[in-house]
């Protein structure tokens, strides 16, 4: 824990105090990354809902105490990208990896020395306060409780997106999921009716908030008899899963992924973001040729400020269950267990509440994860 | 040149006497393979166009004397990838590489010896009389030239489907053909109104004839001052292609295809068959998760009996130009020219008329490639 200095917001910045934070699988990777993309020092965190403290010159579509989520994937809503219902990579304000994307600085230092640090895809948000870019920050006028918004500012947002927007999985299809996080556990919330998922998990605990959740099948990978996972797959479905996504962001387990996708039609949704900046992804060309595709996607294909509103009516309308993923609830200083946890797989989302909100009457829960 | 004996069909077979067939590709790329899926003595050749001689027992679709093309890829009609409006792979008859799809034998033999000679993709046409198995035969009730609906067996379908179903191009994209073979000259006959196609071929030869038949930038690989293609593809486009097609089989060039194609929604589509049995491609997982994609598609993603008769019909409407793709024509015993032109990068297509269908009146033309 660190004092740190948080400057007054820029032009179409906005300053916000976080509520409630939580941890993402990125800010792991990341957190272990020696090199670029990652600077350091940093302040990740990416996953949060909050306030607007004070807004920047030219900033119109905030005001001081609207609730908001910060979010690492931009929408400035002008650019060919943000106009186009094919891409949600906003062109427009492009990210700049440790800094602000707008100017290229920082609104981060350190209090005692004022030395510099970087801000993390954009949002930072394990911190009291943070600078957030107008193009990635939604605001959220429903009554959503903002853990739950919390959770729709990445995880939750992309395997639901996945499912509905870029896969377009139609009801009756076969869908192996490859990593039971919240990630691949939210593919369901797509509400698009595949008669089998199969979840892949190296943690036994999966199997149980798998089946919870909607996984009808498990694998985990140390236990098939030395069998490939793929080979496991393609025997259980007869020739392999309509889509199978990669909810890891491990290469082999792409090429896995996709060696477990139908000839015909079989699409395999890459979501996992890999360490290695160049990290690249083999496969067998001829398998391709027969019909199969492979598509990546940030923030399951989402366009921020468009689709989570969409995605807070579904909740308040009880179309998409968000309590689930709530494993584990702590104060902020007791992050670093939250990082113990995400890491052994022992939980699926921790909400971090801040001092402020916790005095509030929040009350952490502990683990529910195997309840 | 060899005597062949070639068998009568057995059930669900049709024996075809070829009138002229053409060299592809994938011809060349088997005849160089060493290993499986090649198999020898073997009798190449896919593109062709025929009459059907005699019919094995249970063949109702075809009667003596249709006119037909013999097509690589199947449509069985029954199974779920026929059934399904997302799959060309039928899987109700698979292929048996070397052999006839339904019982794994071959129709062909030495005449001198009666060794047999395998199937060469369930087609064999460099051969007056060949055995195909329903599956694989399309009927062509149009009043089209032979020599016209042979090259709608694979590299002219190949192109205009490609362009047409698996990419579906939208009107003022804009798109980059990797080979500039027919495969790669017949997307413009999806007639889907590019913007800009920017041809790459080693050939400067391909630079003219590209330039007639619609594409509006040309890429000679070895002329880029030291940029790669993909370079050369971002600065041209400010961002990339829209649609990159990969038509000539090398992974290499393919990895290229996907680095040319634009963040967002950049969707690079895999035509050529390449001479690995499991040629891996490689491709940045952080590239493909700003919302690229790749596909892979054997016959332009067609489905040869639904689809070949609608591009005959074009053809007869004027809406699809199949005449510039005939650069060469010969007889059946100039075959190795054709080979040597081929590999050469010469021509496009050379018609390669059987003796008796020259006889009545065929006029081999010269080379039209340059003209």
């Amino acid at each position: 824990m660190e004092e740190v200095e948080v400057a007054p917001p820029r032009a179409h910045e906005v300053r916000i105090r976080i509520l409630c934070t939580s941890l993402c699988h990125t800010d792991v990777t990341f957190w272990r990354m020696k090199d670029l993309p990652a600077r350091y020092p940093s302040i990740l965190g990416h996953e949060a809902a909050g306030v607007v403290e004070s807004v920047g010159d030219g900033v119109v579509e905030f005001a001081v105490g609207n609730t908001v989520v910060p979010v690492f994937q931009g929408q400035c809503g002008d650019c060919a990208d943000c106009l186009s219902d094919r891409s949600n990579i906003c062109s427009g304000v492009p990210p700049r990896p440790g800094f602000m994307p707008r100017d290229g600085t920082t609104r981060f230092s350190l209090a005692a020395t004022g030395e510099p640090i970087h801000s993390f895809i954009s949002v930072s948000s394990f911190t009291e306060y943070t600078v957030v870019d107008v193009s990635r920050v939604v605001r959220i006028e429903q009554a959503v409780p903002p853990e739950m918004t919390c959770l729709l500012s990445c995880g939750v947002s992309t395997g639901v997106g996945a499912a509905w927007k870029v896969a377009a999985v139609e009801p009756g299809s076969t869908v192996a999921v490859f990593g039971l996080g919240t990630v691949g556990l939210a593919h369901k919330g797509a509400g698009r009716g595949a008669k089998r998922i199969i979840g892949v998990d190296l943690s036994p605990e999966k199997r149980e908030i798998g089946k919870r959740m909607g996984i009808t099948d498990f694998i985990n990978p140390e236990d098939t008899g030395g069998k490939t996972v793929s080979e496991v797959i393609m025997e259980m479905t007869g020739g392999g899963a309509d889509y199978c996504f990669e909810c890891i962001g491990s290469t082999s387990v792409m090429a896995e992924a996709f060696k477990s996708s139908r000839t015909g039609w079989g699409k395999t949704i890459v979501l996992g973001v890999s360490g290695g900046a160049i990290a690249p992804i083999s496969i067998p060309s001829h398998d391709l040729l027969r019909g199969r595709s492979v598509v990546g996607s940030l923030f399951g294909g989402l366009k921020p400020k468009t689709d989570i509103p969409i995605l807070a009516q579904k909740y308040l309308d009880k179309e998409l269950e968000l309590e689930e993923f709530v494993t584990h609830e702590m104060g902020f200083d007791e992050i670093n267990r939250a990082f113990e946890l995400l890491t052994q797989g022992k939980c699926l989302r921790c909400i971090i509440w801040m001092d402020g909100a916790k005095e509030n009457g929040v009350k952490p829960k502990e683990n529910r994860l195997t309840d």
